[in-house]
């Protein structure tokens, strides 16, 4: 049910019955690389395109996550997926591959999170069993969508972000073992007039904040309540900026605690910028590392935070700042 | 709850406390100009893009549909849209007009029942008091996405559609009057191999097919149960596919309660080709005239079945045919 302004609490605490993320060839060389269920040599995975490449990655997910879960697809009754791509294609084929009734979503990087909270929605209401939540992103099918295509070898200032290559799916669940979804906060749209498609996660960092903000008033807490708080894909300056911000609001903010899938995702060493974004940044983090851990018993309550910025290279273009959203899900093992 | 495999039953049957449908120029000329609520002469709206003159129909739409049922935006706990502009930038820029939270969707031409289904769910299931789903298109925006600049004066094959230039939003709300959702059916993506992009009705008929079987099978009635039943997107092409396969099928098709919002929107004389479509055909068409006609007495139980063909100029530059899906809302009065 609805608590405060915009939390949805789901009172069965659906479970995560099934995970998993995959990747590609740079996602092997990462820092969790052996929290990925499969990781892909080849950066077009066989295909004609780049596009067609990240469907078979949102494939590779689905199919997976469905087989660790212990179930077939015609268990699952709905199919939640967004995506970067124009029309969001890599959903849709995907859909069409799986052939279970399809719900398309698009928050952008945000999407990840916008899909577990409205797959919980509909097994905790119960809409659903079994519903199947994705997401999915390819670094050279962005790269060439939103700034300029690889082969110009256009130069970037630090505060860039490296497009994940990769798909995260997770079944959630009536039934099964696994993470638990305790509730979820649904974002505002925050702008505050940047305009840098080179700085997205300076942009995402207010509407992090703004969803944390509500996130702790209407669920009564602190940030302190969990072991782990992590950002979808904000990266080291958006990251600041974020732990600035809530600070600045008096929200006591546990530093240790508190971090971004686009930071932990990889190595120091690798030229990922101010670090990792793209739809699949928050989900092969969550679904991989955060869930093992979770398993593991060295986590049990996480708070995740997938931002999203709403840009279209037409926003730029069109002298328009960037709008910017971001959903938080809590979960518990 | 879930009915069947994929038929969400609204047990408090939601109410529609507030509708609106606002269109352009075009529009004003159409059959059922009488049944909208605001009229545009401007296909600019005043704005220095196209782009920017969709985000405002839907701005205009969201705005009437709340004062129609007597309510403010500070009472509305959820926003749900989607439209076809890359990143759904109409949608997202709305969302932060409105600063409600935001739930981005992509559905093509379905995103209007899609939305609908979605803010109906949240109601019935109390995780909204009032939920708000619009839908939005512009002809001169979607042309030169989808096609060719309207400048080249392309000439077009007779199944060709128009796009509607307008803006639909519903207001879903716990308590009000006007019509009820009473369930909706969520389909799967089907595709019979069609790439024509100057034929988008007739790959989009039988996913129209396949949730209207879907729907009569999981509600256990028959088509004649309805008082009209109106495909989305269609048009005159796509629709006399759809009767001929559900008629293949061994439906019974009730010919004169079975009609194409695409066909019901314009005149005759209008050089629509086979008919409207766009994101915003089944929208203002429902919640204009289809809904006038239920507070007046003439429909009781209406079938919306919202068809959207998932291409991106991408699939037929990839030589992909085409996946589509489509999305019935039943309504009751």
């Amino acid at each position: 049910m609805l608590q405060g302004h915009q939390t949805w609490v789901f009172d069965s605490k659906p479970v995560i019955s099934g995970c998993a993320a995959v990747g590609g060839p740079f996602e092997s060389n990462s820092a969790l690389a052996d929290d990925f269920d499969r990781l892909n040599e080849d950066l077009w995975l066989g295909q004609d395109s780049f596009e067609k490449a990240e469907k078979k990655l949102m494939e590779q997910a689905c199919e997976i996550a469905i087989k660790k879960a212990g179930t077939k697809k015609e268990d699952v009754q709905f199919f939640l997926s967004g995506d970067l791509i124009n029309q969001i294609t890599s959903s849709s084929f995907t859909a069409r591959t799986l052939g279970v009734p399809y719900l398309g979503i698009y928050g952008a990087c945000s999407s990840s999170m916008e899909g577990l909270a409205l797959a919980s929605l509909l097994v905790d209401s119960k809409f659903a069993k079994n519903a199947l939540a994705a997401t999915s992103s390819h670094n050279a099918a962005c790269e060439k969508q939103y700034r300029y295509p690889t082969e110009y070898g256009a130069q970037k200032p630090p505060t860039a972000q490296w497009t994940v290559t990769g798909s995260g799916a997770a079944l959630v669940s009536q039934e099964g073992e696994g993470p638990r979804v305790v509730c979820a906060t649904i974002g505002r749209v925050v702008d505050m007039g940047l305009s840098d498609p080179f700085n997205m996660g300076g942009a995402m960092a207010p509407a992090a904040v703004e969803t944390i903000t509500a996130h702790i008033r209407d669920m009564r807490l602190e940030l302190s309540y969990y072991d782990l708080i992590a950002t979808g894909d904000l990266g080291r300056v958006g990251h600041e900026i974020a732990v600035e911000l809530l600070t600045k609001h008096g929200i006591s903010v546990p530093k240790d605690k508190f971090t971004d899938c686009g930071i932990l995702l990889y190595k120091e060493d690798q030229p990922v910028f101010s670090g990792g974004s793209g739809c699949a940044c928050a989900a092969v983090t969550t679904y991989g590392h955060l869930v093992n851990r979770m398993k593991k018993g060295e986590l049990k309550k996480v708070l995740i935070i997938a931002t999203g910025a709403l840009l279209s290279p037409m926003s730029y273009q069109q002298k328009e700042s960037i709008p910017c959203v971001a959903h938080a899900v809590s979960l518990e093992m």
